[in-house]
């Protein structure tokens, strides 16, 4: 490395989310030397993370080994590891098992759920935003319904049946969506002391409809919609307390084993780590080039990042907006090493909100056009498909998804983990 | 159930492995009523375990809910839970979740690993037995990987890329050249400062050759194509510790971040549970009718039965042999119920013994005809495929097997749990 020619920029990518991957494969061609360090060994398509929760698919379905992803582009490297800090001064990033200079730092490491303060809630409510919180959620489904079938007393049966998904964004309704389904036309005839269909699912949300993001007619569609299915939707309704048997919520008490929390998000630790701005949610407010304040090397992307649009209102934190600002550092930093003008200001192009009820079922808004039902479901499929990583998982999660579509099972019922065993 | 008619025998059966699967499959016409016990929801098809332990497939291929396969029998319930003890004079199993009176009991609990008296080597050479296992072993082989391309140390690099595998078995060739396969051919040009073809697969075995239990032509061509592909085999090597950087042989020292073990079982609890009569392996002496002696309503079968073949040699732990022992005592207590002759004692038909030893390559006896290379391959595959439970898991893994085969792929390369994180 220490030869005379002059040294290509060094630049470091915290993260391999929407956002980071999309980064560093848009350098592929820049004079650069680029460096990845994530947690895991894995790209995680968090959009399908529910059914790895909901038992459809396995993990290996929707994840794929990021130094696979970037196998044939030569001027990066992957490394595992944990950011510890970020050394502004030297330009250094200080992770548990490396130390990583840079000339551009990007950092994109995402959101996790937030408990509004509450965070002892997490142990009874856990969320849904990495690969191990949706084998958590998988395994306390399953062990409900196995603990209803072992129980004797009633009011424990119904508890033990009885799952509650707290916020109702599209995670929320995908989830009460899916988790209806399970009891309703997976579990039947498999048991013979309970009756799985006399499960309650119930949808909780702060807010006064579903799907706030969406138009009305479609909250409207997609309340009705699961309500025919079976979830009851409480609006306007807020959980003050979750512990281990159930949540309270603003009009009493709900007895539930399996809480799930879909109600928020807070920014990863970026801000923290560079002493930066931060908005409410603990996102980064930058630049209009999404550099921050003071440190046009350092570049805060994606959830984690505080980006306003044009007419004001905050750029929605979904996976589009993270590879659009991905896509834009990437030709900042492509720019700066040429020596080139850099691009105009960071622009965001809303495409449009999508979300899954059940079989056949989903809304969509693209521009103008409101879609629901059977169309906008057969949308949401192939957009789905084409946007996993690797002909191979295209081609699995395709095939399950036919299969169990015809079947009404699910392939990936697992108990895998002891340490929450009943 | 407390009508006046005289009440059904009630069959109580504890695992649902190949044997206790068999019972309760083949008890479907029999007037009796099944439970099936297992501390686990699913069954698991052990002879793929490998195959999850080197990221080929994932836990959900090879595994599949019991309630879910016995679903159709209506005689038949299944309960998660964990035997603590049996009272025999009362005739019932104690489970932590529930206790269960019998008329006739079953003991399909299968085997663990054995250390020979050294269980603190658990530690650092996990055995492959269950879902659990292969996930440990799968997150070890890959952040070994990981760990070697972030060390600057060349000795330390060295250690992290040597995989020792110590027990020369079907198991332990299996897993010799399925990793030996990882590091040369899936590996490559995903790592920029390690070459993981350097990667050193030792297979060490105390006998004096691979695969002892078939014939000896076969074991030499195991060797050499082990030898071929790139694994070190060492034969009359005896482990005579395991400690955190890798194991003392009796010939030497060997480095070694990633061992495993694949040397020898030990029955189940079983014997203890019923203060039965065991071999030196833990295995209960059976009867010829496979019930305990003194105890003609509990019987012992598969891997926990210690059972002799006419020659006086014992039956091998495999699932044929736990299938036919399944078969036989569903006939025992069928015959019982319904006042009818007992059959004439078990006696087992050995079918054959198969290993794969990797791409193109297996080794086949089949009475007296042995096979080797591409034709025992494909039939290791066809046969594999045909055994799998679910037409769903059939066409996932033959899938998979396809795909990888001709892209040198491994599609659940995942390190999932933070436990043993880097």
């Amino acid at each position: 490395m220490d030869v005379a020619e002059p040294r290509r920029p060094r630049v470091v990518i915290v993260g391999a989310g929407f956002g980071g991957l999309t980064v560093a494969t848009k350098l592929a061609k820049a004079d650069v030397d680029v460096t990845v360090l994530d947690r895991h060994n894995y790209h995680c398509f968090q959009p399908l993370l529910y059914q790895v929760a909901t038992a459809e698919l396995s993990p290996a379905d929707i994840a794929w080994p990021i130094r696979h992803v970037l196998r044939r582009q030569k001027n990066v490297r992957v490394l595992l590891g944990t950011v510890d800090s970020i050394d502004l001064e030297n330009r250094q990033v200080v992770a548990d098992t490396v130390t990583l200079p840079y000339d551009e730092l990007v950092l994109a490491t995402g959101v996790t759920h937030s408990y509004f303060g509450n965070d002892e809630w997490e142990k009874w409510a856990p969320g849904l935003k990495r690969v191990e919180d949706a084998t958590i959620i998988r395994r306390r489904l399953l062990i409900a319904f196995e603990r209803a079938e072992l129980s004797d007393d009633p009011a424990e049966r119904e508890r033990l049946l009885t799952f509650a998904i707290v916020g109702a964004g599209p995670t929320g309704v995908e989830l009460a969506g899916s988790i209806i389904e399970v009891a309703r036309h997976v579990m039947p005839n498999e048991f013979r002391h309970i009756d799985p269909r006399t499960a309650r699912v119930i949808l909780i949300e702060a807010g006064p409809r579903v799907l706030p993001a969406f138009p009305e007619n479609l909250s409207a569609y997609t309340r009705e919609s699961l309500e025919r299915m079976g979830v009851e939707v409480m609006t306007s309704t807020r959980v003050t307390n979750c512990d281990e048997t159930g949540v309270d919520l603003e009009g009493g008490r709900l007895e539930a084993a399996t809480v799930i929390w879909a109600a928020g998000v807070v920014a990863s630790e970026a801000g923290r780590w560079i002493g930066a701005q931060c908005d409410n949610a603990g996102r980064v407010i930058v630049n209009k080039d999404l550099s921050v304040p003071g440190r046009q090397e350092v570049f805060v992307i994606g959830d984690t990042a505080s980006v306003k649009r044009e007419d004001g209102s905050p750029v929605p934190g979904v996976a589009p907006a993270a590879k659009q600002m991905g896509a834009y550092v990437a030709d900042v930093i492509a720019s700066r090493a040429r020596g080139a003008v850099p691009p105009p200001p960071f622009k965001y192009r809303h495409q449009g909100d999508i979300a899954t009820i059940g079989r056949r079922s989903a809304v969509l808004k693209l521009g103008y056009m409101n879609l629901t039902g059977l169309i906008a479901w057969l949308f949401w499929c192939v957009a789905h498909i084409y946007f996993l990583i690797g002909a191979r998982n295209r081609i699995a999660v395709a095939f399950k998804w036919v299969w169990d579509f015809a079947t009404f099972q699910r392939g990936a019922r697992l108990i895998t983990d002891q340490r929450d065993q009943i």
